[in-house]
């Protein structure tokens, strides 16, 4: 998915940034599951509605961010929803590799299991590999 | 699902809450579908984890908020998933009615298709008749 400028920038007003961001949940367009939660500010979201690849808004950073650009993991753009206040948006995605630094394919690899945290998913790679 | 105080406080104790607030996702623990977005803060999830009921931290109002409380759309615990940097939670619900203030099942009824965003779900209910 890739919209022009024009169409990305209607998109953008429509949303209500809060402190200069909105919050992003990446899914897995088929599965549906919860890849990652970040920011988008403006920038961000417009490069990812003109681009078709995740960019967000790093808070401890402090600069915009293309999802991959140092890993490779990629996230292509399949669909966007917002929410009613405007302040959120959950974006369906391709995701090439896996979304989480730590080697899984969801950030949310941790479940509650019998009032405890344990790890649900494996590992699709060793992240010193990749990130090291 | 409920924890007794206890194992609410261990899982309290893993999560990192950035400015005392974590992300909290809820989707329905069947279809997946995300219903909303917001925010946690320790006494929120614990009284969560408690009692197996949504309860969120209104940044607006600035108290804590059972989901439903005026609606009676409560939200109940099916699952509970963290992320790698522990500063969101992905819950699994069954909502009663519906999520979302203005009658929709999910929050995120508006999609993108063809540039535009277009309201992609039907009402559930009529907001000012529980609302108002």
């Amino acid at each position: 998915m890739k919209l022009s400028m024009d169409r990305a920038r209607e998109i953008a007003k429509a949303l209500k940034f809060k402190d200069g961001l909105i919050t992003a949940i990446a899914r897995d367009f088929r599965s549906k599951d919860v890849l990652m939660v970040a920011n988008m500010n403006e920038e961000a979201l417009l490069k990812t509605l003109t681009t078709g690849l995740m960019h967000y808004w790093s808070r401890s950073r402090k600069r915009l961010w293309l999802k991959g650009e140092t890993s490779g993991h990629y996230q292509r753009v399949r669909g966007v929803w917002v929410d009613c206040d405007g302040d959120a948006a959950v974006f369906d995605v391709e995701q090439v590799g896996a979304a989480c630094h730590e080697g899984y394919y969801s950030c949310f690899y941790r479940k509650l299991r019998r009032g405890k945290l344990v790890t649900a998913l494996k590992r699709k790679f060793d992240p010193k590999k990749v990130y090291g």
